[in-house]
């Protein structure tokens, strides 16, 4: 007999079907019992009349005939006449599937992932971000940037900082890629346009709700822009295809957390650093001190302004020091203490930098010896700018943050199927 | 004036418009010069009456006016008015961008990628290995398998083997993934259907045409299978439906390389190995010692006796040893001595492995005994199979094989765009 998928059963009313499935929740009367049945595209409910014998986490296959049912979910479920275990719990799961929400700590829904993410709670934030991988991809690929893949393993940890993770390469040194940033603006030389979703991985000693130590970036960069507001209106233009694609297909996420995706703001707002801080201090009597970054709370304070001022869940904040700012980031023509760079803040959260590149040789040597950085090691990347670069800037963006936020999760680590951090390296 | 992508230019005959691109071929006649501009969307001649000076390599910008132009491959020309150096080539290439071939020792070809990529037949590897992401990526989600990222940093270099990348990780070791295969099993059990497109690491010492020490991995895993062959019908189904969608899109690709993509056969041939190599040495006098995998050459051999014997690209070869197998491969049901395991070889070259995998945890552990491959570190995973994992079983593909069969290349290492092998970390 063959499989019916549980989505297909409405066009088998009063036909004898097969599925295959776990078992999600069992549930008793006197003369009958319920067991919940979910494959990969679907939940149904099953009845038996008859003596059975499942558990909560069973795999199982059921043959029965489809009944229509307009008050269960997918309008049927299936009178059970043959129950086949197919691989049985050999002990008592941990937590009980069958409850609405797992009210579990982090550390145990992480210390019990691979069990834990079969919540079907849990199992919607992963759908979502598959959802979310298929999205950017599609929009990129519209605006015709060209998937690369670049190595992982780097000769030299060459972006600076200390955050670079040191591994053994056969009789060398090596290092993991922090980001793509040399190997995409390499390839802007190439194809004007790439993009890419990979692995990125950053040795900071970090214990907070935001940061994890290896992520999945989506990074893009593009050729012949005319200045930074080009990247931020390309990032504008994928951000609104990204999530108008999610927002067709993500019912059953959303309506799992009480989610909105939010609407991307045909120009979402701008404001400079100098400024922001200025208006948090003043509307939010919050100061950040001047010399630091913008802190979290300020981050919360900007999308708080941004929501209240121009009803935006999306804020760019431009115009990072330079001292800030990694060396190949273009400073400002008018004043060069001030970058052609910004940081995407969504619901109060950072969720990508990006920025325009300097694209001149001479300009590029002279800023990284103001910033004492050694060009050894990096010639194959200093190189191209010898042989033309066009003007370009491209962003680095978190996927899963944007999860966090879309879903309104409590950490960044629920928004990762294995996350890492300094203490979990396992599962 | 608002940039004309070089594709839309037949939509402008007689009008002015802007292009913007790379300079890849000047020549000049006594009062004419052509000057060859490449955009992320085309190719076009801009001829010049008047005095210009640009040269091969240089970012420009081209004002001038459309003209039909029958001989020339878009249909048209640019009768050029202004060119402006957007960026200027400061020193000559080290290699001639306007010749058909490069002509370059792998070597050079690589120690210079970051130029070399910009060759027009270089950059079609990658505009082929760009439309065989989307492809994987269509064909797997057709198919209802789910997109997962999974961690690649590990605790534990737990599948065995010493190929393995060691790094510092905070005041810990811990190693690179060599596969997701746990994780893609963990995940079968939530997912059912799950598929990742990640960097794999194996320290492996070779040097060879075929081996690298990173490469992106088409991993899929699927659960309610009957058998093994189930996981190979279903990887016969994804090829299809990937080389069927790369070759409405490839065409230009293809014809730089003088190469096809195959015809995927409804039901790839399949052959047991200990079979393929008693036919080797026999049709083929060539002997593959019995005590060890199929060599290259016989996998050479292989793919030429499944070319003439069925007119197949393609063979799956079955039943390898399980002494030869990890420990999570399924023994045979009736010669335990052999695995539910296969290879698919394209071309004569293996470019995926995949197999059932075990699924109840009795058999595992006493597996893993046979092995002698200790359970610590391994919890999280072997834990799932208290909890009910249905029959399953999925594959590894290297996609980068894929791309070095299709175009007839030399080596794997012409396939990646920044490859690593253990004298080559940079560029």
């Amino acid at each position: 007999m063959e499989r019916t998928l549980i989505d297909q059963l409405k066009n088998h009313i009063n036909e004898e079907v097969l599925i295959k499935g776990r078992v999600m929740n069992v549930r008793g009367l006197s003369n009958v019992k319920f067991v919940l049945v979910q494959d990969y595209k679907g939940l149904v409910q099953t009845v038996w009349e008859t003596e059975i014998f499942a558990r909560i986490g069973d795999a199982v296959e059921v043959i029965g005939e489809v009944r229509e049912d307009k008050r269960a979910k997918g309008g049927v479920e299936i009178f059970g006449k043959e129950l086949k275990i197919t691989a049985p719990s050999i002990e008592d799961l941990p937590f009980d599937l069958s409850k609405p929400d797992l009210n579990l700590q982090l550390a145990t829904l992480l210390d019990y992932r691979p069990l834990s993410l079969r919540h079907p709670k849990v199992q919607q934030i992963f759908r979502l971000y598959d959802l979310l991988l298929e999205s950017y991809d599609k929009a990129m690929r519209e605006e015709c940037f060209i998937e690369i893949k670049t190595p992982k393993i780097l000769e030299a940890a060459s972006e600076g900082g200390a955050n670079f993770f040191k591994l053994e390469y056969f009789d060398k040194n090596a290092y993991l890629a922090q980001s793509p940033q040399f190997f995409k603006q390499i390839m802007v030389g190439v194809f004007e346009r790439v993009f890419e979703i990979g692995p990125a991985f950053r040795a900071e000693p970090h214990f907070t709700t935001r940061h994890v130590n290896e992520y999945i970036s989506l990074d893009a960069e593009m050729g012949f822009i005319d200045d930074f507001g080009d990247v931020m209106a390309m990032l504008n233009k994928i951000l609104a295809g990204m999530f108008g694609h999610m927002r067709e297909k993500s019912q059953n996420c959303l309506e799992a957390y009480g989610a909105e995706i939010p609407k991307v703001p045909e120009k979402i707002p701008q404001i400079k650093l100098a400024q922001i801080k200025k208006i948090i201090k003043e509307k939010y009597n919050y100061e950040i001190p001047e010399t630091t970054d913008i802190d979290p709370e300020g981050e919360r304070l900007a999308g708080r302004w941004a929501k209240e001022e121009f009803n935006s869940d999306f804020l760019f904040i431009t115009h990072y020091p330079w001292s800030d700012r990694p060396f190949y980031t273009m400073p400002d023509k008018d004043n060069p203490a001030e970058t052609c760079g910004f940081d995407l803040i969504y619901k109060g959260l950072e969720i990508a930098t990006g920025s325009q590149r300097i694209n001149d040789y001479k300009m590029l040597m002279e800023n990284m010896a103001k910033k004492n950085i050694s060009p050894d090691g990096m010639e194959y990347y200093l190189d191209i700018f010898k042989y033309a670069m066009p003007p370009h800037g491209g962003w680095g963006m978190g996927s899963e943050r944007i999860i966090q936020q879309m879903l309104g999760l409590k950490s960044i680590k629920e928004a990762i199927l294995f996350p890492r951090d300094m203490k979990r390296l396992s599962p």
